[in-house]
């Protein structure tokens, strides 16, 4: 992709808010890629590796006025939305400001109240890792991957442009989705799967766990992996997703209580039919 | 291991009874491992194939009566309680019988009834793959994989050890546990997460699916390879082990229940004190 305002790099400072995973990997690649990188994080040790890595070049009061500020804001969704205010003053000063939740609609409504729909754009790589902190992060998290732009009314062209070359830095491709579609694939698609998930392993508290673990194969293993992720991360998003989720969960519930009414009544034939038909579904998901 | 019956192998035919993923991969490691393998299956091509690779030197027409019959049943594990009677003449003549399934309650009672506890015993090697049938088979399928033994008893000190070294020469471990526990074990640790699955893949058949596939990444992901498992031989688990499945199903609705709860309430603290504790389980499952 031809870079047109991400080409100057001597020109541009890129501040990223939250030091995590999303925000760790974001500072490694964009800090390999050339540009001066900044960060704020409350968790000091963090910001000293990522200092001494030279994955930074510091905080706050290395800020140039005369340099364009390009704001990354990685923190979990429901977290922006409530230390919004603590960071407004750099919203503000700020050229362009991206967030990489899981969640849009919530954080739209509070760009319009503040009025930075010009500037502020809704993103969501498609990316990540059970594993969270900086510590997890690498400068190849976002390569190869998709990263979800939801463009919204009211946006600037410059602000648009800058995201796709952003992401494109960072070795990501990039798909529109309208911010509601959004809320309402990623409910089904991620929101709904890490429930059950966490749901499934949540029986084994209850269990002798010795007796179950050696014989933990193929069924198990796929969810497992999912419920070893950040759990404020997750409360945030089954909160600010709670509309959809909501209706998505009743609506798997009913999907439970049909294959198990099948098993209580012995209905075989229907039983496998049932599993045929969802295995077709299955198959145009892949296609 | 030590070989002692599996030694002589001249004078040992295994007879294969169903030739799909399972048989077909037990067919193509022992005939590498040069063992005389016989198959039936209803399938011709899986038949004709297996000849043809030289995975198999024939069929019932080459059993030859002074030599060692070694019996492997992999059918689906209702199918084999229901064409039992037809096998009955083998599994007199055969030394050594086991099945390959992953619900043993049923079977033990069929084999009680018939009076083969002395040579029939429960194996369930914990390898497969979503893709059945022979032409997905292959000899590494249980190649350092676990194989649970259940003993029961009445089992002739011969057949247990016949049995170890069978899965020796697969290449696998074996693991002895009583079929009871293995039963209710594997509807938590598989069957249950088969039918969680199963179900979150049904939600997809209302909606759709071009808004979706584009944006399956992380969470689904893992779900949707066990969903394109084979419908006959889930429907048969599902149906065979019943009592454990519907205690399980109803504790998992609850799991359910209580996130949907901290949702609907707003309440966020206890969510997040919840999904904390879940992430210990998972760690606790992991050591």
């Amino acid at each position: 992709m031809k870079k047109t305002f991400l080409k100057n790099k001597k020109n541009i400072q890129f501040l990223i808010i939250g030091l995590g995973l999303i925000g760790g990997s974001v500072a490694k690649r964009l800090s390999k890629n050339g540009f001066e990188v900044l960060a704020i994080d409350k968790n000091k040790s963090y910001l000293n590796n990522a200092k001494k890595s030279k994955t930074i070049i510091g905080s706050l009061e290395k800020i140039e006025s005369s340099k364009k500020l390009l704001l990354v804001v990685a923190l979990p969704p429901k977290v922006i939305l409530n230390r919004f205010d603590e960071y407004l003053d750099y919203f503000y000063e700020a050229e362009f400001i991206t967030d990489c939740t899981s969640v849009k609609e919530s954080l739209l409504n509070k760009i319009r109240t503040k009025k930075l729909e010009s500037k502020f754009i809704l993103s969501h790589p498609i990316a990540g890792s059970e594993k969270s902190g900086f510590f997890n992060s690498k400068e190849d998290l976002f390569q190869d991957k998709i990263s979800i732009i939801s463009k919204h009314k009211g946006l600037s062209n410059s602000t648009l442009q800058i995201c796709k070359e952003f992401w494109s830095e960072l070795g990501s491709k990039t798909h529109y989705l309208d911010p509601k579609l959004h809320d309402k694939v990623f409910s089904l698609t991620s929101h709904v799967p890490h429930i059950v998930a966490f749901s499934l392993i949540s029986l084994f508290s209850k269990r002798k766990i010795s007796e179950y673990k050696k014989f933990i194969g193929g069924g198990l293993k796929d969810f497992t992996r999912i419920a070893e992720s950040d759990p404020l991360m997750w409360e945030n998003i089954f909160s600010l997703n709670k509309k959809n989720l909501l209706k998505d969960i009743s609506e798997f519930e009913k999907e439970i209580k049909k294959i198990k009414e099948f098993i209580l009544q012995g209905n075989e034939k229907k039983l496998e039919e049932h599993l045929k038909k969802i295995r077709k579904t299955k198959e145009s998901l892949n296609r």
